[in-house]
């Protein structure tokens, strides 16, 4: 079953299960542009990088690419220089059968950490790789890419720009060790529009910063978060204007957005998706400091599963945050019921009602810090016995 | 049962099941000195403080005490003037019954945040508590402040000033909300020893950064941490010499240590207590936000829960700490077992020992960062499905 949504002119992908760690499940992905493409990556800001992350950072520096490569099932990180070499020659392996430069593939890995990349494999499958490329192919690769995540997670948009209409795909994977900073679990988001590499980039960050930077499952930051973002130019547009490239901007935006909210309502374990704002705080740092404080917090997070309406904690987290408040002044609202007035409970009534609202799938808490003017938001997940199970067994 | 352990000369102490959340069980206790004591404080360095917090501040301001009263079922926080009004109310009350003024009455509370305290009941209860003091009645007292803990936590030390004899008795509760920063959660120190409020105040502080500033079970820092200490001066012991405010110093923080300890191995649902060394490091600070990012990793901890030698998890808590550090030249050590050295697998021998050690009850893990002299550590417990249980559940 293949949407027709996931084509995109000019790019091609594949996946099979090459045996990297287990055996007849998909584990290793292929995109490839038949074309030459702009290409930005954006990478962890964790100090520990893996050895893909190193190899795709040297390889972006042109600021082009024509190809990803994408495992699953081993993460290549903390195996020194022999992990390096392994993802030089996974680049080069799968440039060959490709018949491209080693340096126009960019590699990205995820799984278990410590553990050697198992390079038989991935020589094994490459030819097999290759040859499955198929226009229709992104939702394979997509498959092929998740560890802990229970569906495969792709974006799109549909834009325009003068009179040339074109695409923005995004595909991504992440469930657990998810609170990414400056940077994201693996993305990768093709489009055909034609743009300069300055103008990408700055879109990328901004769209980064407002979407996967504002997700936490675990606050746990992992050593292989990227995105990569091509763009083969098929779309044969001008040079985008400003008010186009704004829209470019809002278009990657969404489809980031997209992605990182699939990531969240996937956290390991998950049953409920929560987006926590704050608003009324004195700068845009606090804003963020208290988002994420309370988007972290174990005790607001089994509340989230428990359905328990326990503002308290919510009160503890923000007093913990380091942010400028005054606890009378604080407001707490579950959806857009009030449930803490002047930092003062508004009673049994209302708690009810946003009990109520908390035994969803999805809802928004909000907090009024009446500082100032800054406003700032973080996507969030509850924490359950499922995600003790899943992380205490992962490896066994 | 009362153990003789118990006792000290010139301190009384009783509990009683006032009904201030639920019936029948112990949820008030009072400590009450016979003399004149030198008294200190600190305090949760959360910005949200709970009544008794800042009703305690006051009442310490001349350095004295005679009486504590502690009750569990309720915080007390987030309750605004009505909040400040009651707390101060309970201490007029039971000084009233004790025939000495409020402002000799320290204050504490834990429970639930955000509920009103329940006047009735402690205006109720107060004459048979106060009628109910003995010299054996500090095992009741740690059981009517526990919540979530399992077991009362107290811990003794005799010493010697001179000719004297001293002892210090030191009672806590705590299992959850459990990441003190400049305090801890509700604990009540009680020494014989003469000696004079400076003396003391250096003492407490040293001690509490050395034994529950370096204690987390999950990461959340409460609104009503504290810690008292009293000091009658019924040992009669001369001035206290350099040797023996060292050796006073040393009692104290064995006492904190093994409350503090108590609390971690009482951590809500945990199943293993583990010790956290960080060594090598640049600097002090970031010997402790390095011990401090992995204690506090939800991986890190379920993998502990586990017993998964998943020692990829401390390598990227460490990568997000902040601190410098150098991947390649880090080592790994679950107890003795050296699982990574060079930031690399030690291979599957010694992670299998390291598995096993992971199977018991307590253990330790200590990183090299090999980056300078400094050193330091946290304790930490395991993430377990009953963690999740426990606070999905807490106000139902």
């Amino acid at each position: 079953m293949v949407s027709e949504g996931l084509v995109i002119q000019g790019f091609r992908a594949s996946a099979v299960a090459a045996g990297i760690r287990k055996k007849d499940r998909l584990d290793l992905g292929l995109i490839f542009s038949e074309v030459d493409a702009v290409a930005c990556g954006v990478f962890t800001s964790n100090k520990v990088k893996a050895a893909p992350v190193i190899v795709s950072q040297e390889h972006l520096a042109k600021g082009k690419g024509r190809a990803i490569v994408a495992n699953s099932g081993c993460a290549n990180a903390c195996t020194g220089n022999q992990g390096l070499s392994d993802a030089r020659q996974s680049a080069a392996v799968v440039a060959k059968e490709l018949g491209i430069a080693p340096e126009e593939v960019l590699l990205a890995s995820t799984g278990v950490i410590g553990a050697p990349l198992n390079m038989a494999a991935i020589e094994g499958a490459a030819p097999g790789l290759v040859k499955g490329l198929s226009p229709a192919g992104l939702e394979s690769f997509a498959s092929a890419i998740m560890t802990t995540d229970s569906f495969p997670k792709i974006a799109v948009f549909d834009g325009r720009a003068g009179e040339k209409p074109y695409r923005i795909v995004g595909v991504c994977k992440g469930a657990g060790m998810i609170m990414p900073d400056m940077a994201t679990m693996l993305c990768f988001v093709l489009s055909d529009i034609a743009l300069s590499h300055g103008s990408l980039w700055n879109a990328l960050k901004e769209a980064t910063d407002r979407t996967f930077n504002r997700l936490t499952v675990d606050g746990d930051t992992s050593t292989n978060d990227c995105i990569f973002v091509l763009a083969n130019g098929l779309a044969g547009n001008t040079p985008l204007g400003e008010q186009e490239g704004e829209a470019f901007q809002g278009g990657l935006t969404h489809v980031l957005q997209k992605l990182a909210t699939m990531v969240a309502r996937d956290g390991e374990g998950a049953t409920k998706l929560v987006r926590v704002r704050v608003r009324g705080a004195r700068s845009p740092a606090d804003a963020l400091a208290a988002a994420r404080t309370i988007a972290n917090s174990l005790l607001v997070k089994t509340a989230f599963y428990g359905a328990d309406c326990n503002w308290g904690r919510i009160m503890a987290a923000l007093g913990r945050s380091g942010v400028g408040m005054a606890e009378e002044r604080v407001d707490i609202f579950i959806g857009d019921e009030k449930i803490a007035a002047g930092g003062l409970a508004c009673g049994p009534e209302p708690e009810k009602k946003a009990t109520e609202i908390m035994k969803g799938k999805e809802f928004s808490v909000t907090v009024d810090l009446h500082q100032g003017p800054h406003e700032d938001h973080m996507i969030t997940c509850d924490l359950t016995h499922e995600y003790v199970s899943i992380n205490a067994d992962y490896r066994t």
